[in-house]
This record gives structure tokens, C-alpha cells and sequence, in this order.
């Protein structure tokens, strides 16, 4: 039978092979009450199995409070624990109170993390995955060969929608390939969803009807089921493609839902995450978060980026985009979502690490405020990325196109 | 016009005022691109505002990590800030995404947790809140002026439906008011959701036509959203009056679509709810947490319980109770699950401490492994509870009561 794996990263004051048997026992058939018809092969067909503890470093102090008791010492380890499907079937939700449950409550562990989860190939016949992925986000802006260059519509909240439409319609003309709202924007006193949707299709539509591109706006969707599956037939009505959800405030079953629908490339926001992730020994790695919502058919999902205004390291940053790139069940592809206080700059030190332009690059002021417009700042960011593909250093790249100089000049003093 | 208002505890390098203004700058429409167009009443409109920073303790070492520098002093304060309803109208994901989204990730900080989110009163008349509550769960069942006696179907995953069954059939006849599916439960290879409803309808039908006492069971209908649907009309087709939710694994969206349904009593489980709430200065704390539940329309939610076997200390466990026994908005009430080791031995603190009834009391062992039979282990459970009510300890009331003697004589020993 196929078996769910799942590898965390543990601290516990006892010896981590009894640690993982507790971990295994409480997130399976363990507790036991003495049951008529119970069968040795029942517990056998159900428990959780511990398939590998390694001990990494012993420390003094407990990463997390609220340990059994005082210890000396308290052991790390790495630990991965294999499920029967037949535990749960295919469902998302159960899988998840499995793998990341109440294992966070146990006494027994003063710090617990998980790393990544590995899911049998049955899996794939379960669930669709992403409609659009990489392939079909690339085909939806025409942009090939280069990452998709986009931008958010700032300030967060506070624009009517004729003057996010003014925005965009600058942008377009700019050359950008794809806008989103901000995750604070859904529907607000002066941008009701609808107006905002018809004032931006308006110029979306037009320009496309000019130029041939249509640029892709992710419209913030996030809300009760019912609502979001308006505005998403909303879109669709206008012509748009892609729809926003903010993937931790609304939840996997219904982010599953609106997924379902097909019609629409789904930007997957993590705000929230570094909730989720920012404690070392705390919560849930990328890798393992990401196969999720792939599974639940997100088409986008943000990763930050390399020297990024957040808390998160570079490092962490490459393995969320590597994450993003290694085929699930040889395919459900997602395209990585780098922003945070991006600009081009960091656009060759991106490539060196990680050998990829299947990104969605987003820069803000970087665009917007380029010392010669908006044009020439989707244009700095599309040298960059030449550049970068081409190996030039951010000098070399400023000494070849003006336009990233220019971004140079205004961005690159830190 | 209506403001909402968040409390944090955080911790930063830097003076906690600045730290609190970047805050809400990053929350609301603090990032400013010159925008044609804009005001500054617009901007006053929708900005955030810090309405409290209260000066708490110093430390030297910073509480987690991704400072934006290194320093010697990590300031920990209180602050509250305010968002005008305006900037989300009445859409809990995007309230959610605004008072616990990308702040997490902000390096300014080095911990950050949300406490208490106050909402206007006009969020009365936006959200019809739990179905049930309380008062409806005790009509249910038929319990009044004591605790709800509830019970865990154990071995959690691995039983028949007719194993399942059999064991309510004990249950029932032991006098049990409610019992529960494990989160771990969904629908597995051996237990189909809908046999299992059907089995133990059964016997919960029987039992009530008999008996007049219809036992409320707490079917896990966690899933994707149409699967949840349909199992909760299975539920109610058969005459059941709960459905349970695994609410982190779920998520709130799909969560409120099911309880907009207002034909079951909400059974909320917060499994996961460690990881977002251990560690001191990261997460959110259950005050702020349970309200966003109660809005959704959950009937119950689980609190953990006094010394329990998980890591949760009795002051945020009786903090928890206090919480959702405090009326919001004049009602919205929701029920306590007190569960984890409970066996009747910490009713006398229970009660001391909190003063209410007002809860699901669940046992497991101390019901079904009580040395008199299931039938004592549910008597003993109503007698520590009428003990506790009458202020006796646990030796005055086993040496008034032979069956919670028992208990104690078995489980009271640590």
C-alpha cells in the first residue's frame, strides 16, 4: 500500500527515537483503548511508522517553551514518519491535520518543524494541479524566453478605480506584463471589486486590442466561497485571466474550490507565512507548503526574493524558487513569485543561484519610479534579466544598457 | 466611520514607536509612490493608526531571528493600531490579511504576536454568528446546569463503522451526551464517511426513541468544500445535530460557507493551533483567534484544559475559557471543548478558576477505562462536576462519591 512520508526537524529533551515514536503514535492509531475485533493487522494497517531519525546537535536551552520537564540537554534531530493513504484517502484537509496536527502540542518536542512531505504517484490521477502553471502563465502574456516582469498597484488601498485604471494604463504602455492588487485590497469603500475589474479590463482590453498583449492583472478575489466565485465570473466575464487569493487567510478547501474552476491562472499570496515559518524550529518549510497548493491547482505562489526587505535569507530564498521548480508528479507545475524590494539589481545574483527565468519578477518603485519613466524602468528590468542570462555583473550590465544604469544610479546604494 | 483595532506584543531593535508606525504604514497605504490624484484625506481615510505603545521589558537576545541589524537591546512593548472598516468592508480573509499577513515577515520586528482584535458593532449585523452556541448545544442534547460529558472514539483511525458504532452503543448506555470522530478520521479505506454515519445514526436514533436522549456525535466532515456539503446532508438526513471541522486545516472561508448552512451545531477542532501560538512572540494568541471563529458561525471550539497532557500551561488554558465565555457583540456565544487528560480531577480547579459550567467536558480513558465500566466513568464525570459546583476538592468529593472515588483511585496518580 502507498505510503505519505513527511521529514521534520525536531528538538526534544528525551532521545529523539522515543520523541518520533510519541510523534508517530498520537498522529495515528497509538493511543489505544483496549477494543473488541481489534486486530494486531488493523494497528498494523494504520499506525504511523518511523522511517529514519537522525541526530543532528545537542543544545542546553528549549527552542520553544513548554517542554515535559527541565532537561539539560535537548537533542535535535531529523525524523521522517511514513502514513498508510489509506489513513486518509485524498483529501487535503486530513492530510494536513496528519502531517502538521496537534504534533505542534506535544510536550515531548520543544521545537518541531516540517520540512517536506512526499506524496505517492496515485496522487497524480487524484488531483488536476495547477490549470495554468509556468507553461500556461508564460502563454496567457506571451512572454517567452525571460521572466514575466510585473508590478503592484501602490498605494495598497486608498485608489478609486479609475485611478487604479490610470495606473495600469501607464504601466501598459510601460510594456509591463503583469499587475496585481494588493493583498489589503479586496473590496473597499472607494474600489468596489466589480468597478475596479470593469475600469482595469477597459484599458487591459484595449491595449491588447491595439498590441496584440494582454497584460495580466490578478484582481485580490480573498473572501467567503460565494463571493470569490462572483468576482471570479466577474473576471472571466471582462476577459481577464488571472484571479489573486491570499492563500493563508482564505484556506486550502476553499482556494481548492476556486481552483476547480479552471478558467483563471491563480496567483497564490502567502502573506502570513512568516507566522508560519520565521521560528527555525517552528511551523512548516517552504517545500513542504508549496506541494500543497499545488495540489490545490495555485498556478503562482510567492517566494520573496534575494536580498529582499523581509527577514528571510537569500538562502531560503533560493530553495523556495528550487522548491517551486522541481517537478511534482512530473508536472503540476508553479511559477515563483519573487518580489519584495526588487529592482533588476538583484536580477544576476537570482540567475547565478538558481539558472532559471521561469519567474514572475515583480518590482514596484523600481518600475515606477525609474529616474526616466515607467517605460524605461520594465525596460531596465528586461536588461537585467538579459544581463543576468548572459552572466554580466551588475556593473557590467550598467556599463551596456543605459536604462539599468539609470536604475543603478537611483536603486543600487545599499 | 467604524474603526477595527489589533493589539500586538511585539519585540525590535528599534524604539518600539518607530517600530509600530512601520507597521502600519506596511498594513495600510503607508508606501508611498506619488500617485496623481491622491489626497491627503484619502490617505487619512485609509492609513493605519497606531493608537497605543506601551513600553514593556528590554532583553539582549532577540526573541527569533531576521533582525534588520544586530543590536544589544530587543525593546518589547504592547501597541495597538487601527484600521477604518472602509478598507475591507466585511470580508474576513482580508481582515485577516491585514491584521496577521506580511507584519511577520518584517525585519523591524523580532517577535510579533497578535492578541486582541476589537471589532465595531456593525459587524453584528454583517455576520449571523454560530447557529448554536451554548445555548442551542445544550437544547440538543438535552443537558442543562452541568457540563456537556463528551468522549473521543479511540483507537483514532483503524475502527469499522460497525466497531465505531458498537462503541456509541456503550457510550449511550453509559449516559454520554456527545462523542467525536479523531481529526485524524476522515473518510479512511475501512471507514467510509457515509457508513459510518449510517451505523451510528443507528444506534443514536434507537437510543433516543428509547430513551428520549438524542446523543449529539461530531461527524469530521473536514474536506474540500464539496465533499463537506454533502457529507453534512448525509448528517442531517439522518438526524444528527454536528459536524466537526478541522478549522486551521480547513481554513475560514470554507469553514463559514459550511456554517452559513445553520442546520448542525459546529464541532471547531484547532488542531495545528501549537504552531501558531507556542512560541510567546510569534502567531496569534487564542483571544484574537476564537473571535474570528465565532464570526465564521462556529458552535464550539476546543480550549485544551486544566493540566492537560500537551504543553499549554492552566493560565492560557482558563484565559482561553474566559475568551469565549466573554459575549461579543452582546452573543455570538460559543461553547468550550475542554479536552487533553481530563478525568474529572480537574473539575474542582476547573470550575475554581473559571466559575462557568458553560462547557463540553471530554474524557477518554477516564470514561472508558474507569474500573466500574463506562456507565461509572460517565457518573463519575457528573459527580466531579456537581462536586466542583459545591465547592469540594477532589478528596471531599471521592470520599462523597464511590464511582469518582474510583477515578481518582486509578487516575489521580500524579
Amino acid at each position: 500500500m502507498e505510503r505519505i512520508t513527511a521529514t521534520y526537524y525536531v528538538e526534544t529533551p528525551f532521545n529523539p527515537e522515543s520523541a518520533a515514536s510519541i510523534l508517530a503514535g498520537e498522529q495515528s492509531s497509538g493511543t489505544f483503548v483496549a477494543v473488541p475485533g481489534e486486530t494486531e493487522e488493523l494497528k498494523h494497517r494504520f499506525a504511523a511508522r518511523v522511517e529514519l531519525v537522525e541526530r543532528l546537535e545537542t543544545v542546553r536551552e528549549p527552542a520553544i517553551p513548554g517542554a515535559v520537564s527541565v532537561s539539560e540537554n535537548y537533542h535535535r534531530a531529523m525524523i521522517r514518519v511514513s502514513w498508510s493513504v489509506e489513513n486518509f484517502g485524498y483529501n487535503l484537509p486530513v492530510l494536513i491535520s496528519t502531517v502538521q496536527g496537534n504534533l505542534y502540542e506535544l510536550r515531548q518536542f520543544t521545537g518541531l518543524k516540517l520540512l517536506d512531505i512526499e506524496l505517492p504517484p496515485s496522487f497524480a490521477s487524484q488531483y488536476a494541479g495547477p490549470a495554468f502553471g509556468i507553461a500556461g502563465c508564460r502563454q496567457l502574456t506571451g512572454v517567452q524566453d525571460r521572466p514575466l516582469i510585473g508590478t503592484i498597484v501602490k498605494p495598497s488601498i486608498g485608489l478609486s478605480p479609475q485611478q487604479t485604471a490610470d495606473l495600469v494604463k501607464t504601466l501598459a504602455e510601460a510594456g509591463i506584463d503583469f499587475v496585481k492588487d494588493d493583498e489589503l485590497l479586496g473590496s473597499s469603500a472607494n474600489s468596489p471589486f466589480a468597478d475596479r475589474v470593469d475600469a482595469v479590463m477597459d484599458v487591459i482590453n484595449r491595449h491588447a486590442d491595439k498590441t496584440g498583449k494582454k497584460i495580466m492583472y490578478a484582481f485580490n478575489i480573498s473572501g467567503e466561497v460565494d463571493d470569490m466565485l462572483h468576482r471570479y465570473e466577474k473576471i472571466v466575464s471582462r476577459g481577464g485571466t488571472c484571479a489573486m487569493i491570499s492563500l493563508n487567510s482564505v484556506g486550502i478547501s476553499a482556494t481548492k474550490k476556486i481552483c476547480d474552476q479552471r478558467e483563471l491562472a491563480i496567483h497564490g499570496h502567502r502573506n502570513g507565512w512568516g507566522m508560519l515559518t520565521r521560528h527555525p524550529l517552528l511551523g512548516i518549510a517552504f517545500p513542504a507548503y508549496q506541494k500543497l497548493w499545488r495540489l490545490a491547482g495555485v498556478d503562482q505562489i510567492h517566494v520573496n526574493g534575494i536580498q529582499n526587505k523581509f527577514w528571510e535569507s537569500d538562502d531560503s530564498v533560493v530553495q523556495s524558487i528550487e522548491a517551486c521548480l522541481t517537478p511534482l508528479f512530473g508536472g503540476y507545475s508553479i511559477l515563483p513569485v519573487v518580489s519584495s524590494g526588487q529592482w533588476g539589481g538583484q536580477a544576476p545574483e537570482t540567475y547565478r543561484r538558481t539558472r532559471t527565468t521561469d519567474l514572475l519578477y515583480m518590482a514596484g518603485g523600481g518600475i515606477l519610479a525609474h529616474p526616466m519613466g515607467p517605460a524605461a524602468g520594465v525596460t531596465a528590468l528586461q536588461q537585467a534579466w538579459k544581463a543576468a542570462v548572459d552572466g554580466l555583473s551588475v556593473q557590467e550590465a550598467a556599463s551596456v544598457y543605459p536604462e539599468f544604469a539609470k536604475s543603478v544610479e537611483k536603486f543600487g546604494g545599499n
